[in-house]
């Protein structure tokens, strides 16, 4: 079955990025969605919760079924179109799935016990995916009998509106199971952009890259160089639409006039190197290098507090924008595989 | 004079960001501008250069003035109405001036001598601003018998688009110089962001970030995790349309959830720690750590090529879209002076 067909989709677990989740695959007319979550109160939380992220995403269908002023009724419509399959054992919803997705706890031990599970009783045929942010392929499908089928898909938060996902495959899966997950994710009017990466490597690409600069900006923060609200500002009114409009390399290859990169790094390099040498080395585990922390940590509380519900609708409701800005500009896909 | 008063602004230096700089300064309906550069086609260059830039700028006056399809109309219309005046020397150019801006080679020794003769022709009120992205103002002052005026305002690339401009006293400047500066950039209806650094550091701030975040692509490239390419559609499809959005602090303080960015460094600490531990330590400069750079620009070549004129207005019409959502979405100013 090609990656553009319609799936059968079994998500296990469903959090915070398995509604997102959830909301995603069902934003496809034809896919089916069968959920497993342990929670006792799983059915209310899914007609309660999921009518909110389907209202959220980039190609929402609450316009062509129940109205989202009625939640619960677009939990309803889907289950008696078939289309949403609510299940209480993890058998019954892998029964017939085309593609296993969980985003359950970043606990090596209990993935490793899943993927042991899903093996024996899903098709053989149905692509094993894991969200996790760090537990490699690899090592989650230590007790599996085959291991070409398991693959990283991490989404960023939320996977509905966010158009990441990074594709990262164990040594052993096999090409074509990649192939699967890029193409399922890249299909011709998804908003969503598939990049694999080639290494498992410890906060894949998306992560190191975020955590990078963070580590730069507290040790900015400890040093009062700048406050932590300011330093936010400086990002959003230059990096971030830089980036959002241009990668870091492409920026720099245009920030180089006609000699591209290559004359950028020779004009910038003495600076760059200078940055380079100073960075802040601060960590966030152990004794020594930790003193940032409460520092940050009070500076953002007194910036911006705990985020109420509508202030969260607020940021998604930009981040949204952004996309559909970038996505109007941006032709879908010519990642490689 | 307040800073919202309109002002008589002599430009030294009109290359890219002198160019971007003045359609700024011209954007705004009453300020004067005095500009004076050593090109000898100086007068031509800026008949066929500044429409461009004033055509895309957040708050373009092309709509009032002549059309944009006459280029050089525009500049013989804001000679003749006396608010563009073209020096063949500083002297007159800074005669009478409230502010002196300078955008000259990136050279210690010419922004030494530049200053002292500022000083000696400019009046004794004038602000001084350089928009220098390495030299710090204590360094740029050191021939000037006043050292309380001078200041960095070092804005990102194009600074007609880009709301960034990052505000960077000596120790000896006044506040109240400080302060002018900020006020000027931050009035009612201006879509740009000032934000003081409170050390003088090299980079500042903004570009202490970027090139931290690069260090490590350059390493994620050279150990083909990800190609140049790649890379760039990760960040463009995650972190550039959220730090658009959001800034990486309370981005983070809204990842934890109730328990704010502890919580979030609670969770993800283990995982932030082994990145931070095994980030790249490429260099720029050196014999050392430096195999990245052909890798990375052949890659960067290969994906991108020599951008052309059009290929470059493209990406600042998406940096202008981003920008737009931004400023809708988001008040102007509440950045600490």
């Amino acid at each position: 079955m090609s990656a553009s067909s319609p799936q059968q989709i079994a998500l296990i677990g469903l959090g915070t990025i398995g509604m997102s989740m959830a909301a995603l695959h069902l934003s496809r007319e034809h896919n089916i969605v069968d959920v497993f979550d342990i929670r006792p109160d799983f059915e209310d939380y899914l007609s309660k919760t999921l009518p909110i992220y389907m209202s959220q995403g980039p190609s929402s269908i609450d316009s062509k079924s129940s109205s989202g002023s009625q939640p619960t009724s677009l939990v309803e419509s889907l289950v008696s179109s078939g289309r949403l399959r609510i299940h209480s054992s993890l058998e019954t919803a892998c029964a017939s799935a085309t593609i296993v997705q969980e985003q359950g706890p970043e606990n090596p031990d209990w993935k490793q016990s899943l993927w042991a599970q899903v093996e024996a009783i899903a098709p053989p045929s149905a692509h094993l995916w894991t969200s996790t942010s760090g537990i490699a392929a690899s090592i989650q499908q230590l007790q599996m009998r085959d291991k070409t089928r398991l693959l990283v898909v991490h989404p960023f938060n939320p996977p509905n509106i966010m158009p990441l996902l990074e594709i990262v495959p164990a040594p052993e899966t096999l090409p074509a199971r990649v192939e699967f997950a890029h193409g399922y994710f890249s299909v011709p009017g998804s908003k969503h952009r598939p990049v694999t990466v080639r290494k498992e490597i410890p906060g894949f690409v998306g992560n190191r890259l975020a955590f990078a600069l963070l580590r730069e900006a507290c040790h900015l923060v400890q040093e009062d160089v700048v406050s932590a609200k300011d330093l936010d500002t400086i990002l959003m009114a230059s990096l971030g639409p830089r980036w959002a409009g241009n990668g870091v390399f492409e920026s720099y290859q245009q920030g180089g006039g006609e000699g591209g990169i290559r004359a950028f790094l020779e004009k910038l390099g003495g600076t760059m190197q200078t940055v380079w040498e100073g960075q802040g080395r601060v960590n966030v585990l152990g004794d020594e290098g930790t003193e940032w922390k409460e520092k940050v940590i009070t500076q953002v509380d007194q910036a911006y507090g705990t985020l109420s519900a509508d202030q969260i609708r607020e940021k998604e409701a930009r981040l949204k924008d952004f996309v559909r800005v970038q996505t109007q500009r941006y032709p879908t896909g010519g990642a490689e595989i």
